[in-house]
């Protein structure tokens, strides 16, 4: 796929991007077979694009081995079908492109990279890191602005001058504030690609003309995600997309309040009966007023 | 106009809602001459409601007379040519009430009302409070959901219960939170109609469906926010209306950064030959630097 | 007592401020007898002044001859025992104004003037708005900074400029932000005298020099406000002022977590058998679990 | 040094923790002559203990190996002469455990840990985080309550569970919520003490009893932190430390304002003529306004 900034819905990336989890064993390392198990359920259900190594692919808590073991197993797993695009954060620049070189060398399609957090860098420290790390590789670069995580928000102006770089295409918009993506449309014209990062506003963003969604819930029902899209973006159908939105919203806003996608995720994989094991410590499986609001919902689905 | 939950577009309040500054004399107080031609231009370019005594109209610095006088004037000079819905917020209870019976005698078409300020209710409180305000007058209600300016948030299921009410039909959303449409939507079915309240989300809610928009901003431009509505609602056509929409941004985002509504509408009113009088006091005519990105931008727009 | 800025202990408001509730009947009218019996309570156990029609009061919710009549109500039955600071804010400045000197002309020995709410001014219309009110009076001004209540917050830099007033004397301050008092000190020497304004502050305040609390709980457990502020500034006994402020903090912790000063207030007198009726709708009585954490709290005090 | 809960200053930690930053060369590698000379200057000042591997010693933006290498440099250049505290915080529960051991192993006197960052644990996991955590040493855990940085808040309520742990003893309380010093003295008791590490509350909190400042600042101005403390704990003279403290505060504004505290610091210690390299990137050497900023700070102080 030749990556053209201004380009048509096929040059892009589009549609249901899942954010897959990583399923770990019994001895809390990461489970390989299950791994693959779960992104042959994705795929056989229609997502369009494989992200692992993001947040609610647990990154953070992994050694550098894991990470690498995650992404190469990824590539392999999905073999072309779909875009592999690797999350390869880091909270130092160096560490950084480390992981979007290591990707870019195992064969993924691109690298999702959120802001360093902790450290909270200012805009410029941002443009700096984002700048280097775009130059340390040939794949796009999916910017993933999700203030409420890192601690740092991309504000649209410092969005402005990273569209300037030739393979920054991309911008996951998980802010919550439904004004950027007028507001970085206005800004960058074709240069940027703004993809909905928040799901309880997918539906808000495809209307606005956004194609792509990057969504954790597509873990869990990634027919119905797919669905929402098809309906939306390929069939213009606002009114049967909306329909089935306020279904599946409940899901949505659920994994929104309590800010526990990992954990609710995991869950719900193994209710459906398709268990990837717990989360790693810190977090732990989610608690029982959690787990039947989990399950009512899961239970009205039209799964 | 008759008044049906669930009703057709013709049936309801739709389009764009002037909610009209009040102009002040030399003398600091109503110049109802001024007033007047205010109306005049707004109904002239095409606006399809006016709102006096709302925030714009700095309703809570003005005497319980002036108040009267304001909404009075309103409908003598509107005379029927579109809906006039009067805002008559307090704080207490009590004087909701007597300032909505008061509009509903004087011919007003319905009355909007924001969450008592300052004294911070719940919930409950709340629900106790707009249930009171409606049983009181036979017009329409129109919520009005701004916790930035009131100080409180009224939440979904709060409105869920509120919808309930006969004559409680309309809400202004000015929470800035965009899922907010989609969850009262999904949780009201049609007893609640949603308006925009947010000039950045205005394209945005024209596309999950919303048909109104009370804005500030039809004080200064009313001709290109009736374009814009008019574009996206009548017209569907989304590509041309965020064509303007996108023009006209910077204007929205200039009065929403700011906070500066009753400054800059009056500011910008006297820049293009139109004076109302400065704000009353504690606000004061805006500072340089706001009024030289207000002229900037108006000198930017196809006026 | 001559107010002079940087003067001593003795030439300046100190000690406990009871900033009392408004006590109506069941008519929903002021109730003048039950008002005095609350002041005569309030004296009686000790505390240093009294502060009418303030937030507690709720002021926002009267008429105006309402406010005038508590407020004279006060002068009288105080009868020059302590200094009574009457509460004269209003959204305008025209109205501020008025309130304030019918105050001074009632014989209030100076006015608390809380930030105009609802209309969101900024730092420069806060600076003249606060000027021309200290300008219409002789009594001393007390600044209150509450921008939870007001939404607006007045930042050190303009207490700075308007400790330049002759008699703009005190600051009560809310902000719930600790390093205010230090760097209100730092910046105006003896010129701004803070008192506390949050009461879950009280003994921090104490430990750092103010000398004042304007309390809310003085309403309900006045001796034992009285007691902390004799511990703790008079005897400079912060041991035993801490053992009885670990006692009542719950008591200013529920108040400050629910937001509910007026309804706890009024509930709380009437469990301890000195009723002062209902609030003003929205207001209404406090809901079964803040109630019975109340009176759980109220058992273990040594009243 | 044993450590009993409840025991007196000398058996405690106490004092001004410099919570160092880590010097790096040219190379962006640790310098390691640079941090021995560091610790020496602090050491030389006076300084109580030292905290290496901190936020501000940008231990996230480090790998394993430089971690355990200032870890054991700093151990070793201490040589027994204050406490060592091994910053041990990681993301995942496992490895924290492996930095604490590490850090035991070493020959540390203790271990602080920040909440785990990017997952967002609820205070449960934070609960089975911790516990575990100091279930794998023997030495006293100090917690590190930062919601700015870490963007979780250890409440009061999981603050009092911990304090049942054996060797969780100390609390360095960053929230910036000066109402947490006393909920939790109340709450725990003897069990827990708290520590400063809010730089612009540290007379406050000392006033409050506490006798243990975790400061930032004391890389650039140890001398001043350590006459604070010695003068308003050790001397019981507010009035002289408050003297010093209102001379110093602008500089701890500054760090507090910008969040730039690695940057300033580092920045800081170069115009001191003590250079320590620049921060590891993503962050820089500060911008010009808040280099301006901090020398004339510097060049008013009383160094």
């Amino acid at each position: 796929m030749e990556h053209q900034k201004g380009g048509t819905l096929a040059d892009k990336w589009h549609g249901v991007f899942g954010v897959i989890c990583t399923p770990f064993g019994a001895d809390g390392n990461v489970d390989e077979q299950a791994l693959r198990r779960h992104i042959r359920f994705l795929l056989d259900e229609g997502v369009h694009a494989i992200i692992p190594t993001g947040s609610t692919g647990e990154f953070a808590s992994q050694s550098e081995a894991e990470r690498k073991q995650v992404v190469a197993t990824t590539i392999d797993e999905v073999a072309g079908q779909v875009p592999v695009i690797a999350g390869s954060a880091a909270v130092s620049t160096r560490d950084t492109v480390k992981f979007a070189q290591y990707a870019e060398q195992a064969g993924a399609d691109g690298v999702m990279v959120v802001s360093p957090y902790y450290c909270h860098p200012g805009q410029d420290e941002l443009y700096q890191h984002f700048k280097t790390v775009a130059q340390s590789v040939q794949v796009p670069v999916m910017l993933y602005n999700n203030p409420g995580t890192s601690g740092v928000d991309m504000l649209p102006p410092l969005v402005e001058r990273l569209a300037q770089m030739e393979n920054i295409s991309y911008i996951k918009e998980s802010s919550g504030d439904m004004t950027r993506v007028a507001e970085i449309m206005r800004r960058c014209d074709g240069s940027m690609t703004v993809l909905c990062g928040c799901d309880t506003l997918a539906l808000e963003m495809f209307a606005m003309g956004v194609q792509g969604w990057v969504a954790a819930p597509a873990n869990v029902v990634p027919r119905l995600c797919v669905q929402i899209y098809e309906l939306a973006v390929a069939q213009h159908d606002m009114d049967r997309a909306m329909e089935l939105y306020f279904k599946v919203l409940p899901l949505f806003t659920l994994f929104e309040s309590t800010g526990q996608y990992v954990q609710l995720v995991k869950a719900g994989l193994e209710m459906l009966g398709r268990p990837v094991g717990a989360p790693r410590p810190p977090l732990l499986p989610p608690d029982g007023p959690a787990r039947e609001q989990l399950r009512a919902i899961l239970d009205s689905l039209p799964l």
